[in-house]
């Protein structure tokens, strides 16, 4: 008996193994897609995507699939590994089955053709380039959510894709937290009256020392550039074939040192997790992070709590002196400063630390009223602005820097949004365990030695892959349930001193 | 029974299309394992490569391929283009269900490996490191042999992959009648004495002005960057995916301007070829070239007959001097002359038009003896320097610059390098024919004007896709035969002019 479900284990994860090299091809592909393909290919290539998605789909959705899901469920003392692998796969079979096979291949096309479609309308600065593409997309969520169903709220469902378990009634709460203290936090700023200097950020940067400023700093990180590499695309990304290739991807601004260097860190903080990936995950289904917002909270950790911090700047901004020689005349303080300069502003992903969240909690209402039919697309580019306006006190004055910033919706990513914020929660949460386990965690980062942090983040986090569901993780790392308390304490804590706040 | 067919003929094509999205992906994968992935993947990457080439093995396979195959055979009165559809997939069937699928997978993914070991090989001049590999590959090349059968010679069997219909008896004679003209030209000119000077090409040019001089003949050449684009690799190559994505690549050398200008007009012939061939041929299996040997005499047809012409010189000479100082004191004839200088050498890919066909008879020879097990691998560093010794009077000091130098071993591609030779046959036979359907053709090169013999080439020989097998073509086009001749006239004409020979 042992042994018959050990041979079937085996077969079961051979099999995994052919969805695992299917999504590597159409990721191999989807990346060749954003970084390198000539413009006429791009139509042929979606149908070769669509093709392999609907064998990807065959495979998911098998008799064989099944079977091993029935088998599976009925034996009893299953290793955590095996249990999660076979929950895992049950949930994306449940979710894929319900799916017509024809309206999921069409989807597929859709979607990549959509993104081309994006690309060219934030270009060219237009809207309408985008919004029949946009429509077809909203309209295709919400037919979804009518096959998989959903409880109190439409938008839930989605939710639960890339964050299992949070809900709409979760997310009001922990947001409106969040959202409260960092407009008090804001505020204070405001009336405070200080005025942090960051011109010399935006005096002009070659692409070339950019680059050379990044690729230093992610190795010193620890990203293995022999199972990775740095390109160019219009939105940064992070995308991976297994554990051994996993490609991040950056945008250089001339005259912003910290847009791509930041982007970069983020990334290099995905890209971390997906390397430490432990090869006996392949073949589970689980070689992955254990959800979206876990996998914010890596990226959002590194850029944020360990890139924007005192002590990380120490042992870098000495170097950035040496190569930059825009920096001559700027000391520590207001290096440092410059880093964490608060300004409301447009751009999601040039956003300062405090106010990111507030451009997440846009998306997600507007998100929210969209999937629920309360509002349509062609109303996105006024919604956006009056929002912009009401909360950051900015409007956009184009598309392209309003409601085509980003290419989440132009692949469907409905409900992944709230992830960000979520992993600014964790994020914090994981900080406040990983300061009471390395006691010189500051000494080390000052010094430039980032591994403990990294080998911190893998024994705790990223060896257990997509194992654990969030909830649990958290609760294995932290001893404690999600909370915002641990992050807002962190803002006020940094912000404070470096406004002079009482 | 009119509609019967022609509804089964749609959903043949869309099986066939089946084959070419794997093939495109395949394809996709292929590329960035050549270009861009990190050192730690490539093994990953295999797996995914045979994973998907098993999957187009058993779509070439299948029942419903026999039952189409089986239909169409009985059929009366199909167009060419249907007709050639259904003996291509036949012959891919016959060819591919002789082989044990499981053997075909560890091939493939054998190949991938070998490959790897191959570039390492060449990398760091140790035949010892690919030869393992090679033997393996031989072994199966051997043990295919015998599942696919043999009449006269074992070789033949290889050849005809490449070059339907084409023998070791046939090609020993045209080869024969080729090497004694070679052979008898070259005489002449080590007699005359006289000596081309080329040491100015052999000058410092950066990377950077190579890739833009090159970029510039592309586009000149008519090469269509929007569904395209050129890359480096270690040895070049072109690959596409479908009509709309046709890369090449190419290897920069600091001090030999000819290399990567000469190796990017021969990839760009190929590429002009298959960016040539029309949407309609899409999921007919046909939308290739016609033979490795017409494709090579496309190739071959830009680099030597075009590229190394007076008339195409008398337009690019002042565009080189231009951007070249290196050319300062060099006047047109001196620069034509050392384009065409013929030196016995060791690299193939960098050798002269003349000695050209020499190295590739050298591969012939020693594949032939190799396939029908006279020799083993062990042997062939000897065997090719001796080879070389007594062809060309020169002798590899090392294995990169001899028995390692082409990655055609490495990936089992026995029987090709007769395409190339093949390739200057047909050529000439085209060349031939084209002066005489464009009276003014020097006229326009000599303006810069390539379009008039592209526009031939797609109408004579791209248009057809591989509709027509390579003597049916060559005899559409020429009203004749393979034949050396036209050839030999062709070298004999120019060189004698070069070496004012009498």
């Amino acid at each position: 008996m042992k042994l018959e479900s050990e041979k079937k284990l085996e077969e079961f994860k051979e099999y995994m193994r052919k969805l695992e090299y299917l999504n590597s091809a159409i990721g191999v592909i989807y990346w060749d897609m954003r970084v390198g393909i000539p413009k006429k290919a791009t139509a042929q290539r979606g149908e070769v995507i669509g093709y392999l998605s609907g064998e990807a789909y065959r495979l998911q959705t098998s008799d064989e699939m099944k079977e091993y899901i029935d088998y599976f469920s009925t034996i009893e003392g299953l290793d955590d590994v095996t249990k999660s692998m076979v929950l895992n796969a049950k949930k994306d079979y449940d979710q894929t089955k319900k799916i017509p096979e024809h309206r999921y291949k069409e989807y597929v096309i859709l979607k990549s053709n959509s993104e081309v479609a994006w690309e060219e309308a934030k270009e060219k600065s237009d809207f309408n380039i985008f919004k029949p593409y946009l429509e077809k997309v909203v309209d295709f969520s919400r037919e979804f959510i009518e096959y998989w169903g959903y409880e109190n709220n439409k938008y839930d469902t989605l939710l639960d894709f890339y964050e299992p378990g949070i809900t709409v009634e979760k997310l009001d709460v922990v947001f409106g937290e969040l959202r409260d203290a960092i407009v008090e936090l804001l505020g204070k700023i405001k009336e405070s009256g200080v005025c942090i200097k960051d011109d010399f950020f935006k005096k002009d940067f070659s692409k070339e020392s950019q680059e050379e400023f990044s690729l230093y700093v992610l190795n010193k990180m620890g990203y293995d550039f022999d199972a990775g590499r740095l390109d160019e695309s219009v939105h940064p990304f992070t995308i991976n074939f297994g554990n051994k290739d996993v490609r991040i991807t950056t945008k250089y601004i001339p005259n912003e040192f910290r847009s791509a260097l930041f982007s970069c860190i983020h990334e290099g903080g995905h890209a971390l997790y997906e390397q430490d990936i432990p090869d006996e995950l392949q073949g589970t289904g689980l070689a992955a992070g254990a959800s979206m917002g876990i996998h914010e909270s890596q990226s959002r950790f590194y850029e944020n709590i360990i890139g924007r911090s005192k002590a990380f700047w120490t042992y870098f901004y000495p170097e950035a002196k040496n190569r930059f020689p825009q920096f001559k005349d700027v000391d520590f303080d207001e290096f440092y400063k410059g880093m964490n300069a608060v300004e409301p502003s447009l751009i999601r992903t040039e956003a300062d630390e405090l106010t990111y969240s507030l451009h997440v909690i846009i998306r997600y209402e507007i998100e929210k009223a969209l999937i629920n039919g309360e509002i349509e697309v062609k109303d996105l580019p006024q919604i956006w602005n009056k929002k912009y306006k009401e909360y950051l006190g900015v409007e956009p004055q184009n598309d392209a820097e309003g409601v085509l910033q980003d290419m989440h919706w132009s692949d469907g990513s409905f409900g992944y949004f709230p992830s960000y914020a979520l992993g600014n929660l964790y994020g914090a949460q994981f900080l406040h365990k990983m300061e009471q386990d390395i006691p010189n965690m500051y000494d080390d980062i000052k010094q430039g030695n980032l591994d403990g942090v990294h080998q911190w983040l893998k024994d705790n986090i990223h060896k257990y892959g997509a194992v654990y569901k969030p909830a649990e993780l958290l609760k294995m790392v932290t001893k404690e349930e999600l909370s915002a308390k641990y992050f807002i304490d962190y803002l006020n804590k940094k912000y404070y001193e470096i406004y002079n706040l009482k």
